[in-house]
C-alpha cells in the first residue's frame, strides 16, 4: 500500500508508492520496447489485467473475453487501494495517512493503437462515455471526493504501456490544483457574479489570437498564461460544471476536436509525448454556477529546471499565440 | 524581454520567455553534443561570453582573460533583464508584468569540466565563495526580494552548456515555493518557538534512518516527504538563517558534504542528470529565528505524469529510508 506523507514544512502531501519499491538499478534500465504480441491490453490477453469493471462489448460476448472496443480495468499495480481507512497517524514530528482510493485504467481499443487520435471520432466518443460511466459510478462511493482521469501518452510523459489507455483515479481528498483552480473560479464569481471560463471564452473568440479551433460545442485555446508550449485546454461553449454532465450529443462533438487538436499536434511537433487530464468540479461541491469543467492537454517539450523546482514559476519558451498560430495553419 | 503572464483562474504567474521564442521545429532537434573546443566557457575562449563581474584570479592575471578558477558573468541569453520597470498592466481580461531581474552564470572551472564533484573541496569552496559573493552583492539592489542559486546538471535536469556552472537569479517578488517555506516555518515556530529546520535535524540524528552523511557544521539527509527518489538536502547543523552568512570555516566543510554526497549519487545512479538549488531567507524578511538555510539536490530519475500534473502531489518510487541506505553504502 502506498503511503501518504506531509512534508512539515510546506504542508505539501508527497505519495511514497512502497509497493512499486525502486532500487538504484532500476533507474538505469531505459524502459523496455513493448511487444505487441506480448501486451496485456490487446485483444485476445484479457487473462493479463485483472478483471474487467466496464467494457463496451458486441452483443452476446462475455466478459472478458474478446468482442470489446472500449475495457475498463482496476489497475494491476496501484497507487491507492480501495480497500481500508485512511489512518491518519503521526510518526514522531511527521504526519501520514494511508492510501486510499481508486486506480482503474481505461483500454481504448482492442489492437495495438498507440494514440487516441488513431481511432475514428465514433470510437472516441465511446472512450469518453466509458470515462463518464465510470466517472459517475465512482462517485457513489461517499469515501471518494474527487475523481482525475488522465492520460500519459509516450515515455516523455511518464507512459510505461504504449497500448492507447487512460487512467482514472479517485481520491478521498480534492487535489490542491482543482481546489486552487475552484478558489480562483469561485472568487471571480463572487466579484463578477460570472463564470471566469466563460469570460475567458468570451474574450478569446473576440480577440481570435489564441484560438486554435472551435465547432458547435466546444472551443480549444491555448491559455493566455499557458505553463509549457503549445499547451491547449479544450473547454464546452457553453457552461457546463461537471465532464459526467456530457450527453450523446456533445460526446461526439468532444471527440471529434479533440481528434482534431492531437492530429494537429501530432503534425506540428512530429508526434510529440503528452499528457491530458479532465478537470470537473468536485463531488460534494455546489459551485456549479462558478466552474467549468475543461480538458487541458500538454506536449511534454521541455524539461522542468532548476529555476521552476526553485521557484514554482514556469517559463514557457513559445508564446500562447505563436502556438496557436502554428496549430491552426497544421494539418 | 521576456513577459510575466498571470493565469485569471489560479493567479499562478508564468515566464514567457518571448526573446527564446521557439517554433515547432526547434523542439524537434536533439540537443547538440557540446564540442569542448568551441566551449564558451572554457578559459581561453573568455571573449565568447559577455564581459566578468566578478572572479577569482591568480594575481597579476588581467579580466576576461585567462587566469581565473572561477568567473561569473550575465547570461547572454537571460530570462530576466537588469533595466526597466516591472510596468505592472492589464491587458483585456488578463493582468501581466515585464521581467526585470538579474541573471547571471558562474562558471565553476577553466577547465571542461563536467560536475562540480571533480573538482578538489577546495575548488568547490571557492565556487560557493563566488556564489556567496554575487548574492550579497546582489542585495544590494534594493529591487530584488529574492536571490535563486540553482544548477541544472544533464540533459534531463534541462541543462544546456555541458561546463559545470550554476545561475544565480534576482528576482522583484519571492518566489511561492520560498513563500510557502517561509510561511511554513514563522506558523511552526509560532505553535513551538523552535525552528523547524532544527527540530528535524535533531529527530533525525536521533532515528538515524534518513542521514546520509554528516560532518563537523553540515548534515545530509533524505526528507521523510522527499518529492523525488534519493532526493537529498543539505542543512547547517546550528541554525543559519541565510546561505551568505557562510563564512570561511563553515564553506570548506560545505564543499566536503557537497561533494561526497554528489559522488554516492553519481555512483549510486551512474551519474544520473540532477539539480541543486538554495534556498535562503528573502532578503527583507526578519525570520532570522524561523528560516534556516538548506541546499536542496534531486536526481532527474523520474518523469512527472498526467496524475501529478492533474494533482500537484508527487509520487516517489522509492523509499527515502531505502534512498539513505543505499546512498550510505555507496563509494
Amino acid at each position: 500500500m502506498s503511503e501518504l506523507r506531509k512534508d512539515p514544512i510546506t504542508g505539501r502531501w508527497v505519495i511514497i508508492a512502497t509497493e512499486r519499491g525502486k532500487r538504484p538499478s532500476d533507474f538505469r534500465v531505459p524502459q523496455e520496447e513493448s511487444d505487441a504480441s506480448e501486451c496485456p491490453f490487446c485483444q485476445g490477453h484479457e487473462d493479463k489485467t485483472p478483471p474487467e469493471i466496464i467494457a463496451q462489448r458486441e452483443a452476446g460476448s462475455e466478459p472478458n473475453q474478446p468482442g470489446w472496443q472500449v475495457r475498463g480495468v482496476p489497475s494491476s499495480n496501484p497507487l491507492f487501494v480501495i480497500e481500508g481507512d485512511l489512518n491518519r497517524t503521526g510518526v514522531g514530528l511527521y504526519d501520514m495517512m494511508e492510501g486510499i482510493g481508486a486506480h482503474e485504467l481505461i483500454i481504448e481499443s482492442p489492437n495495438h493503437v498507440r494514440e487516441i487520435s488513431e481511432l475514428s471520432v465514433d470510437e472516441i466518443a465511446s472512450v469518453f462515455e466509458i470515462y463518464r460511466r465510470r466517472m459517475e459510478s465512482l462517485r457513489q462511493d461517499q469515501r471518494f471526493k474527487y475523481m482525475l482521469l488522465f492520460k500519459n501518452h509516450g515515455e516523455q510523459s511518464g507512459g510505461v504501456i504504449e497500448h492507447s489507455h487512460a487512467n482514472l483515479i479517485a481520491l478521498p481528498i480534492v487535489p490542491k490544483t482543482v481546489k486552487k483552480e475552484l478558489e480562483g473560479a469561485v472568487a471571480y464569481y463572487g466579484y463578477k457574479s460570472r463564470c471566469v471560463f466563460c469570460d475567458i471564452i468570451h474574450h478569446e473568440l473576440t480577440l481570435n489570437e489564441r484560438v486554435v479551433v472551435e465547432n458547435d460545442f466546444y472551443i480549444a485555446l491555448t491559455p493566455f498564461a499557458s505553463r509549457f508550449p503549445f499547451e491547449v485546454c479544450i473547454l464546452p461553449k457553453e457552461h457546463v460544471s461537471r465532464f459526467i454532465y456530457t450527453d450523446g450529443k456533445h460526446v461526439k462533438s468532444l471527440a471529434f476536436i479533440i481528434k482534431d487538436v492531437l492530429r494537429r499536434l501530432n503534425a506540428s511537433l512530429d508526434n510529440p509525448a503528452y499528457n491530458y487530464l479532465i478537470h470537473t468540479l468536485p463531488v460534494n461541491s455546489v459551485a456549479q454556477e462558478e466552474f467549468h469543467w475543461h480538458l487541458e492537454i500538454f506536449p511534454r517539450l521541455t524539461q522542468m529546471a532548476g529555476f521552476e523546482w526553485g521557484t514554482g514559476f514556469f517559463i514557457n519558451p513559445t508564446t500562447p499565440e505563436a502556438a496557436a498560430d502554428f496549430l491552426r495553419q497544421a494539418e
